[in-house]
């Protein structure tokens, strides 16, 4: 294999990687160059996530500077050691929030102050900290990319130091988002074409409701309630009225008119308030039967759409579209298939991860040196633990896909790997001597994302629960 | 009941509220005045929380400009249909959050040029917003307090205009913590007397793990993983090191070594990298019978704990505490009382809430004006939607102490309460005109919820679904 053309694998550099600068030979490696390259937006308008940690990231640090093992080169893994029960693939998602984060790990003064006057690291560990800078490497799948268990999503090269602080902020966004979004997928393919909208902000925290929506776009929804998602993530917004709006009227015709004045006609009304049918009838009586859509939030919702389609059709309202709404999961969309049903809304079950609200990703020591120096051997390592064995070595992955495009095997590889023709290799590069490199726009992860699900067997799609849709194969080459 | 020592019900104002100033005969009923106003710390470092929200309250905001019906007073009220299934009680928490995400719920020229930029409001609305500031009303029930179905957790009075705009962040927030504390509770009382460690963070969304952390702290939990949780909310850390940081040495020898050279013999050393016995041995052998704890992840928990302190006994290290984590729940904790444990880490079933990762907390309106004139008359609303009912009108909340000081009925009027001389009047004042009133330090809260608790009936404890431990009743005085 050509190292000039594979991403991943021959990159063991001779010398030990702490403020290792960016290697100017590299730039031809850079797979994603074409498409990144584009600063997207900043993270948390500079904040340092430098504290978004365990403490015993940093104790460890403390003590490995003192014994002299922090800057012996170190490989972590991500992965998951199962997917959640039933599930067919697991989704890539915080790629992009992740290489943000990293960027903006740092520690200020502010964050100094409070390690040390809390007493959780002594003064050469603080000042250590002060000048830090991740300036290692990382490679990952792809944001949108499927994967399945043991695949190595994130590989973490560089000192042990700086591999190791890293630990808790991978984990937090990959953990986070991945579930989000491989709920989301399976929303997708249960709404077979019909828009998706992610309104479930208020039933997660905050800042996570800003990521839930960003990984629910990535993995195929249509559009966001959430404005942060809109202004950060350029995820598209969608939204118009609750049953305050209604409420807060004199009367349920006074409330659709005042809605219908300030949004046009094109506007969803929502239309469970009080009686459904006299307020299907209210709405098209105002405007007319270029209405928009109407929204459905409570009852029987195949039932009461199919009600609200006839009524609609009988006013003539042929184009206004229907919304349902209340309690949707990826069953309760796929129910709805052969309802009149134009599009959905989800909130709950989509940012809990409908019913696997963590992915379940570690984060794990597969290879250091036996010393510090430039030419210490890298040794494979793996903890013994009992039901929690982990395997030795940098691993890379290779997608096996057959004569009929179709994908067959993940075979992970400690060692090079050797793709066939058609493979794809899935580990690309992200971060280089510290640099982020595999920037790119949100719409090349989803875009990933639909061909990455296109490629699986069909077993992937069933809703049912099953084994990984893909059998995952170690092999030693 | 005397109005001036009342904190929640007689609050009815003559004039309308929107740019209204604190009242001043008011502080006679800030019944938290004696341990809040001391400013714990800022939000987010300044960042406005303005776009946590969904579009559509910009929506109904601009449409209710143009209509005539934005500055009707309102009031919303947060509360639960219902508990998450076997639940006994819910626990209010994130209430010192809420606090200051509406302090710093204002819209800069970066949120209106996204607003209007994204044609998601028009220019007038644009203007309104960019002067607003939340000027009306927030009662609560305090942070750390128990409650139950259709509890009015939260009550917020204003404009409908400025109370519509705080619905999505106020439920993000309670949804979020209020989840994780009642999950906490559990696993407090499981542990029964013995420290909980929190460390889920690598489990959920950066930011959720910090508001994690606090809600298990205000629940119970004794420290966290989580550093930002160290700094920002004064939860107390923990943390020692992981099994990379044995992998990295040559031998499990010297990183417990290098471990003790840099925290001391009171650390906790980890022993299941490879085999536990030989662990055990080689820790006490190099720290000596004062050797701090030793801490075991993996394998069957309960026998292994019994196997080490046998071990350690047989060593003279008496005084060794055992630390278990590894997949605890409250099911895991409870379990495990009869066995030589001293402490709990619980990481993945705090932060997912044990399988109720959303406190399913809803904001409705309850009450708003005919008018928007001074002498306008409030009147009680609510939607009629199939399943989803809501009961109008503005409620107040007691719990009903029998003669030995249980609580016996979680009373709900419509209506001015009217409390025994042993009950509790549950809601307080949080923000009054729109300035902060309801501020106190954590340990406040922490202290609060172990009072809730205490005076619930025992039924409240047990682990094994079950109904409510106390009964709602609904009264009109």
């Amino acid at each position: 294999m050509d190292p000039l053309t594979h991403p991943f694998w021959p990159v063991r550099r001779a010398t030990p990687m702490l403020c290792a600068p960016a290697v100017p030979g590299w730039s031809g490696l850079l797979v994603h160059a074409g498409r990144a390259g584009r600063r997207v937006r900043s993270v948390d308008l500079g904040e340092s996530t430098a504290l978004l940690t365990d403490r015993y990231e940093l104790t460890m640090l403390q003590a490995a500077l003192k014994s002299g093992t922090a800057e012996r080169r170190a490989v972590f893994e991500v992965f998951a050691r199962r997917l959640p029960p039933g599930r067919r693939y697991g989704v890539v998602a915080g790629t992009g929030r992740l290489l943000d984060a990293v960027e903006a790990f740092a520690f200020g003064p502010a964050e100094l102050e409070f390690l040390t006057g809390d007493g959780i690291v002594d003064e050469p560990t603080a000042e250590w900290l002060g000048t830090f800078r991740f300036t290692g490497d990382i490679w990952g799948y792809a944001e949108g990319e499927c994967y399945f268990p043991d695949s190595p999503i994130l590989t973490v090269e560089g000192t042990f130091a700086e591999a190791v602080l890293l630990e808790t902020l991978v984990l937090s966004i990959l953990n986070h988002d991945c579930a989000i979004a491989a709920a989301a997928s399976r929303m997708a393919h249960a709404a077979d074409g019909r828009p998706l909208i992610e309104m479930g902000s208020r039933r997660t925290h905050e800042r996570a409701a800003v990521a839930a929506a960003r990984a629910a776009y990535v993995a195929g929804f249509t559009t966001t309630s959430n404005l942060e998602a809109g202004r950060r993530h350029g995820v598209p917004t969608a939204g118009t009225s609750a049953h305050a709006f209604t409420l807060l009227h004199d009367s349920e015709r006074h409330a659709f008119q005042a809605q219908l004045d300030s949004l046009g006609e094109g506007t969803t009304l929502l239309v469970d308030t009080y009686d459904v049918e006299r307020a299907v009838r209210t709405a098209v009586e105002l405007a007319g039967p270029s209405l928009g859509a109407v929204r459905i939030d409570s009852g029987d919702l195949g039932v009461v759409a199919r009600r609200v389609r006839e009524q609609l059709d009988a006013l003539g309202a042929h184009q206004t579209r229907i919304v349902v709404t209340g309690d949707l999961d990826e069953y309760g969309i796929a129910a709805l298939a052969a309802a009149p049903v134009d599009g959905y809304g989800v909130g709950t079950s989509l940012v809990t991860g409908s019913g696997a609200p963590t992915a379940s990703l570690v984060y794990k020591l597969v290879e250091r040196a036996d010393g510090t120096g430039p030419d210490a051997p890298m040794r494979p390592v793996a903890k013994r633990s009992a039901g929690k064995p982990s395997r030795g070595g940098r691993k890379a992955a290779v997608r096996r896909i057959d004569a009929h495009g179709t994908a067959a095997v993940e075979e992970i590889t400690v060692g090079e790997p050797a793709p066939g023709a058609r493979d794809r290799v899935l580990q690309v590069p992200l971060v280089r001597g510290g640099e982020v490199v595999g920037r790119e726009p949100l719409g090349a992860a989803r875009e990933r994302h639909l061909a990455s699900v296109a490629e699986l067997p069909p077993t992937a799609l069933q809703l049912s629960g099953g084994d990984p849709a893909l059998p995952t194969e170690f092999a030693r080459h």
